[in-house]
């Protein structure tokens, strides 16, 4: 029924299935897209036994074939999620991501979900889950890798393995601290509305040299407050000083956790953030390399695919 | 009129007006207390021009003589506050305060209200406005204090002046942290109350181990979430550890950041908040104080109206 080198259909749904969407693509083994939908079913607004609908709505709509095997990953494998797929210890081979999926039948389909990967230390107990999809996808044995957002990821790999990893809550500490916290006077306009930070912004590399010198924020951030009614800063100012000094504290801390200081740094993201990180690490004098993350988590699932398929190789029809 | 060594009649109203509460005290110069009030009427319900009537009825409830002058500090000094009391800069000598106080007559009486102290350093602004006048109330020339709190102060003390200080977020992150952010799913309790951190309680020993490395608190708050979900920690353990986290990382941080790693430190705060912080800071082989607020910031106030007062010495009745 699969023939790895045919691309006249489908031959596997790819699902990268987190907290808030869901994306799907029907692809080859080569990597032929076709067709790709993306919605807001998200793991968050799903009860266990909607998943199944949800999924086959959505293949049902790209006229997927009957009996298509379904690779997913993120937080639809979570305790919350479809099924759980348990975290795979690290260090964690990348083989061992495909090895150890769950996988079950539902609807006529193999389906399988990546695990996700934990870091069982009693003094520093880290998760990712998604993350390691993105990690396969980049196709590197040794290098390091930043994966930034709500919670941004560092990640060691070593020898084909996740070898060491740390959680930082960069974007999640900023959006608290401008919508909920003191700072929020300083750093939003009269309307409540926030500027963008652009990453060349001279208060942003201020805040950037702040957080590199790897003394810590929670002392530092009462100065944004300070520096709006001392110095008369402007709330666009002031945001840019305070997004500069959490993405420098986290380059500094998370590359000190690791001992990676002078790595060349893989970024995994898009857009805007993607930019501002790229400016901080060139100003911590780290070469970066920009990938986008949407592609990354689409090559990982299919290398996932490949893996488990081409293992187990049929007969072309 | 004002008989300096009288304890007959109160000779001052002293006033401790913050963003939610109001604190009047009736004394003499000698500190002989004739009447006390606590309202919830602070700085933040309040427009400038409902000050005088808060304070007069307070005062009338009180029976206060006519023309009794008031020291008031605090947020009531701020611009949003009755009349601004501009910031002296640090380094600020002690008698500058009182000199340096914003007075004026409201209802026949002379108001004087306490300036804050700033520290005008581009780099690390700051602001303080109400400590200064606890500080002043603790008497010493030299020395390190510590006033926990949502946001925290640390100072330095030397030849008569504030000289240096930092406000931390401790309590402000604390709070965000277990209110909004993703750890509260590990902090919380399941019908969202808190538990009590209690000072003796490993977990906070824990966290306060690790925030005294002073490698940062930013890449290190998600492990109070992967020990909910990898090693089954109690909502009680987690909130402990975060807890400890934050208050090691804020000892550590703001003692490097003024050079005074090793000095004793005089707490002032009260109950469950000031024995954590002696907790922490014996744990950092620190030698500790501890100060009751309410009453340093009433013998800050009467130190003032001391100075202001027999600075000018009037002729008894």
């Amino acid at each position: 029924m699969i023939n790895p080198s045919s691309s006249l259909h489908p031959t596997y749904a790819l699902a990268d299935w987190g907290t808030t969407h869901l994306r799907v693509w029907l692809t080859d083994p080569a990597g032929t897209l076709f067709g790709e939908r993306m919605s807001n079913e998200g793991m968050g607004g799903l009860k266990p036994d909607q998943f199944q609908n949800v999924l086959e709505a959505q293949l049902t709509a790209m006229n997927a074939p009957r009996g298509l095997p379904v690779m997913i990953c993120g937080m639809a494998g979570s305790r919350q999620g479809w099924r759980e797929a348990a975290y795979v210890e690290a260090p964690a081979h990348f083989s061992s991501l495909s090895a150890q999926a769950t996988s079950f039948q539902a609807a006529g389909r193999s389906i399988h979900i990546m695990p996700g990967v934990a870091r069982l230390d009693a003094k520093r107990p880290d998760v990712m889950r998604g993350e390691e999809t993105q990690l396969l996808g980049l196709g590197i044995d040794e290098g390091v890798a930043c994966l930034p957002g709500t919670h941004s990821k560092w990640v060691r790999i070593k020898e084909g393995c996740i070898e060491d990893f740390a959680t930082v809550m960069t974007g999640e500490m900023f959006a608290l601290l401008t919508q909920h916290s003191i700072l929020r006077h300083a750093t939003n306009n009269h309307d409540g509305s926030q500027s963008k930070v652009l990453p060349d912004d001279p208060y942003f590399a201020e805040g950037v040299t702040t957080g590199l010198t790897g003394e810590g924020a929670l002392s530092r951030l009462f100065s944004v407050r300070a520096g709006s009614l001392l110095n008369g800063r402007t709330p666009q100012q002031s945001i840019a000083h305070l997004s500069g000094l959490l993405i420098g504290t986290e380059i500094m801390e998370s590359a000190r956790l690791m001992g990676v200081l002078s790595d060349d740094v893989h970024v995994i993201g898009t857009g805007a953030l993607a930019r501002l990180y790229r400016a901080a690490l060139q100003q911590a004098n780290r070469i970066c390399h920009v990938h986008d993350g949407g592609a990354l988590v689409r090559a990982g699932l299919l290398a996932a695919a490949n893996r488990i398929y081409t293992a187990e190789p049929r007969a072309a029809e």
